[in-house]
């Protein structure tokens, strides 16, 4: 039994009837603002110098308008009654080094433009890697993302006497949906409640509830908002469950699933660049056919190691930018998984796509308040309300650019050079 | 076919023909170091305030003789040198809240003696949650780990003409086993290749050679050894591939895999702890009945939902004990894979086990000599040489605490009260 | 995205309001019709004879008023226009060995009463076995056993341009639904669409359209309607796709796949039972203990060898029922995919559910109108139209008692014995 | 931990040090044996007729020298008591229609030369679908396949006090070895103990036992050792355990699993064929970038739907010659997870490739011996000792026909007219 509630608002939505291609493809994705203009004198060349560093920060900071006084060092963090909600037991800061990426060109639903990346990382050759993924597809025009939709789930538990109880049950829940819907409002700004699934096995019977969450990655109101919807229900129901919980572990949280794959938790995101021959040969030292041929074995290779998905390396550019940027990191299990495509065109240029149907970010909540978190969320213009789905496409793009850059690193045989030289 | 090398060396090994099971006990688990003194003043009581941390960085200085400036704040970082094989473009430093949780008691095979956790993390609740689940299991005794076996691997990709030359390729690979295991040697101190595996499929075949790693996480070593194997390959073999690439995408790098969580990759550990009654009802404030009920649930909602191996938020923790202690955060999405179990004993306490098949972890390399990283590391005296299985034994000990806590919060129905109090 | 076109009618609506929850359970499971009294004297005990087979055809002839000339060979087949349809370069007939097991008594919403199950294997003691977790099923009262849900796949897939043409189709086909609705109930008297989903993939997108199709198991008749839709997609798109299939590979048709599990793909049914202590150590020579102890082991044991779903063999009483009641064998592949639950209650008898979430059946097309199929869906009256959700319901409690037998016999140590005995 | 018993033989081992690549050719795959003549004659125009039967029944007689009574129905079965080991309760035959299909050209290590294929199925459109595949392959100059491992497992759980215990047991096991083999061999003259792993999981241990099995499937004689080797350990072994059943379900039978997969249960087998331009356009009717297209679709398909392996439709080719040739049809659930792939060479022709990790078949026991199915075999040249490998060639080489057939059908469009023209 599958009742949806109400669909959930999707990027497709906002065609007009009767617009063409063309003016879909603008109304998609607004022109591109002005490109930050790719300044060959930003010095790369001191990757670790305090020298390097300072020149960064300066350039980002112009670019950007925004500070970095916490990144940098300048500010001591002592703001200590803003760590309740993130940690107890405080003994102080871990400190990951944060490397800039980029600019990467996005034409985004909502993300548009050039981004420079901030990635925290410890595994060298990471952000180098990226960057030249990066650099790769804005020579090609940039990076097109959507966010497709979207969606958080709670999945309660709840076990009857025997089947036809479950059957009694799951009628009557149906006829509640609105009423869950109330619940669920009153319990948060945020949180919206989608879709009611009900999942029966014997006299048991798993609810999912799937919910948008606004700009929040939303597992607690989600959280909150089940609980009441739960309470509601052991008291009304005609019908009384001889035991439930609040979770089945059903709902694909902080682990990698079959389910949250080919549905969707969190955001779901499809992002696509075309790359010419010439790109791919002069910066990325490889052939079209070269990445094909590394990709179709790394596809057969997941499949054999009976992966979720087939990816090539996700989590590493997805790690480094949720640490940066105040994100669960622990969603890493989830949110690293997609599927990589590359294909030859007609014209023997590169297409390749990545889609993550479970990334679970949020520019509001979580870490997002913390200093160094929002000044690096700042540096991607996504901090605050408004701004998860050009996160998310961000994020995508992000991991678009490093599939390209490793299979190319391996198709040409770069892969272990750049770990010998740049990692430890 | 599948050629073992040598055995990787196993904690039972060290098992002396005809000793009692009593004498194993003891050698398996030497006796538990004086425990550190359960300090109840120790002042978790002021979870955020400056007071409170400080209070908690001197207990733990004089307790561990460690120092902890860097996390603290009162160090600032400076030795941009020092960043060099971690990072590039680097603009400064990303700071996440650590919270201390603990003790943990852990009567493993290397980790022995109580233990205090530093997690790196932005997620309220989470701390206080891994803490309760370590009082609990404390209070029983210690958790009991061993760190099972080890193995890093990479899958190099080498395709012919045909099923002809891959047989003649294959058969001749297994007469230079020597002369690879000599190359690995003198491409590392610390890489020794154990084990060659082939998979052939069609005119394809990926080799798998598996490493144990020292005390690094080993991806880089692996991967300059493998390169070197695969030169000797290109220029010796017989039969000259038409294609090949140092990495097929079977290893499980950095992805969960059914093929890593049933054999090994990085460290393989399991852990057990067995709470009784009495703690169970006054520390988690439930029954065992409850918590094994809860399991059985997850346990199936994980089947459902198409995961890989079942346990339920195994990645928060080991996600901010890798982000505090310097590892290569995006193998969490392998390391996070695992199985947990409960169950009553015929005396109706509750047996608990974790096991994680493919902990990536090190205490060399990587981000572990890092200033925060190290003085994390220092907290758990697993800094360096000799201590990386001491750490995968903490690391799934963790885990273990967690997975308690949390079946005890869902099946006590407190779950959505604690994230409600401490969550944002 | 997922567009509701009209929700499958489902069991459970046939429940009225304000009907009481005894009511609900005369409604769904009508009285069970008079058991077919379980006649000792009916000649189990010669095997294999043909005076046992002649005991036995009688036996059955009487009871179900039903020809049985061509199983028992009286009748040879010549009827060879028939075969169009089922075979092309027909040489002859297979015959396996057909077992008759039960009755098993079934409490479902459309298969009710006692049955006596035909089931064609070569495996021996595969009837033995199934015969005894029927036995015990039966002095239990008989399973209960709901035909939840039905639904069967196409997946065809289609590429454009870029994801700003998928979005404009994906939009567009929406607004098509009832013309798609239309085409197909022309195609067809049977099939019925239910649902479209879509799932884009960068420049591609799969769109899943989940029919209902009365009581065939329904393959062809979907494939007809869908191409019929995909002619007037590739005649009507505003966009045109730049290539498709019929299908992508995603409907699950002939294999066992995470979606078909969590979803449906023919029918889902779910069936439970609940056996006391008594029966299970009468009839199975084992406690419910043993029997509960042998599942947690056998549903560690899938989830470690990284099984979709966690059951114990049902695939060989449904492949046994499939062969002779004229089903499409292969389909074994997706049908034998189910999740199994053994667990004490309060009174400690032993709760069993199976539910197997994609069985695909059918009583009408294929090969049910074929001599011995024709017969063998006789015995158990579930020929031709109506019966499909009825068959269906006798598919799974057959599993589920399999599932009985086998953790009994496993758990008391009589799997090898019956094995040496019955089997070569 | 992984000891390796023994290696189980296989077919690279019969290369000769020092053969150059041609050699081992003509070793590995002998002069494949004069080819029967495609006699065009043959009368497949009469599909369904009592005539067409009777024409190909005699053309198969005199080429195969091998008597067809029983398929043919001029004889009726009355060997009762030879269904001792097969079925009990019985009350008859099942019958399915048989077609043939071929001849299939074979480059096997053992099968080698055309082969007529029986097929037993009541799905139209089948037997057409893959002899088209057939023809095709057999204009390439045939399919090349070997057998290139084997392994059937039985996996025993025991469980223990706690780790310690486990860890003393599994130290005891190893040095138990020769007694294992020595019990095994004392058990049947077919079954060898290959390898013993085992698989620790807090207290508990799964050991997984492989054995080779000559020619017979073997899971009968595998359960059977496997009783005599727990019997031992359970008499001798210092360490006593709490519990332990002779299979935690870890072993796969009957089930599509990840490590079945990755590994090899029953044969692994693997084969290829590389079809031309001219081939594919003048009788698949379509091209090879069109075969290539709809491989890549159709294994992201697989991808998505979160299947195990990633083919099309072995489950159908599989199954028709199981029915045929008394295998263990149930078997199908594994048997029929694999790999295709299909690329293009560089001279553009089509390579294309079937794995079979897990294919359970036997030439000895189960079905073989019952009348239809020797016949079948027979057909085959693969009744009886001797002919295990060979059958097992026979079936991958049969299901990557149709893997070709399917997929020029979809790519062509012809799918749905197949379907129309020969389905019901």
């Amino acid at each position: 039994m599958s009742i949806s509630v109400d669909k959930v608002e999707n990027i497709f939505d906002i065609i007009e009837e009767n617009q063409s291609i063309e003016e879909i493809g603008k109304t998609i994705f607004p022109k591109t603002k002005d490109k930050i203009p790719f300044v060959e004198t930003i010095p790369w060349e001191e990757p670790y110098s305090e020298a390097g560093q300072d020149k960064r920060l300066k350039y980002l900071k112009n670019i950007r308008k925004t500070n970095m006084d916490y990144i940098s060092g300048e500010k001591k963090f002592d703001e200590h009654e803003q760590l309740k909600g993130n940690i107890e037991n405080f003994i102080g800061m871990a400190q990951i080094p944060v490397g800039i990426a980029g600019p990467l060109l996005i034409n985004g639903t909502q993300a548009n433009g050039d981004f420079f990346i901030p990635m925290a990382t410890t595994e060298g050759a990471l952000v180098a890697s990226y960057n030249r993924g990066m650099k790769a597809c804005r020579e090609a025009g940039g990076i097109s993302a959507v966010c497709l939709t979207e969606g958080v789930q709670r999945s309660p538990f709840f076990k009857f006497k025997n089947i036809v109880e479950v059957g009694f049950f799951a009628q009557w829940l149906v006829t509640k949906l609105d009423t869950f819907k109330e619940i669920c409002s009153k319990s948060s700004r945020f949180a919206k409640l989608r879709e009611l699934r009900t999942n029966a096995e014997g006299n048991s019977l798993i609810i999912t509830l799937e919910y948008s969450t606004g700009d929040a990655s939303g597992q607690n109101m989600v959280t909150i908002s089940t609980n009441l919807i739960c309470e509601y229900i052991l008291k009304n129901s005609p019908v009384k469950p001889q035991d439930w919980l609040i979770e089945s572990n059903y709902s694909g949280d902080k682990k990698a699933t079959a389910i949250s794959f080919s549905n969707v938790r969190g955001k779901k995101v499809t992002a696509e660049v075309v790359l010419s021959r010439n790109i791919i040969e002069n910066v990325l030292k490889t052939t079209p056919e070269g990445m094909v041929g590394c990709w179709r074995v790394s596809t057969l290779g997941a499949i054999q190691s009976g992966a979720i998905g087939a990816q090539g390396h996700v989590a590493n550019g997805l790690t480094a930018l949720f640490i940066a940027c105040g994100q669960d990191v622990a969603c890493i299990s989830e949110s690293a998984v997609g599927i990589t495509r590359m294909e030859l065109t007609k014209n023997n240029e590169l297409y390749v796509s990545l889609t993550l149907p479970s990334l679970i970010v949020g520019t509001v909540g979580g870490g997002t308040a913390l200093p160094t978190q929002k000044e690096c969320l700042n540096i991607l213009d996504c901090y605050g309300v408004g701004k998860a789905r050009k996160f998310a496409e961000i994020c995508t793009s992000v991991a678009l650019a490093g599939e390209i850059s490793i299979a190319a690193a391996i198709s040409a045989g770069h892969f272990v050079d750049a770990h010998k030289k740049l990692g430890r």
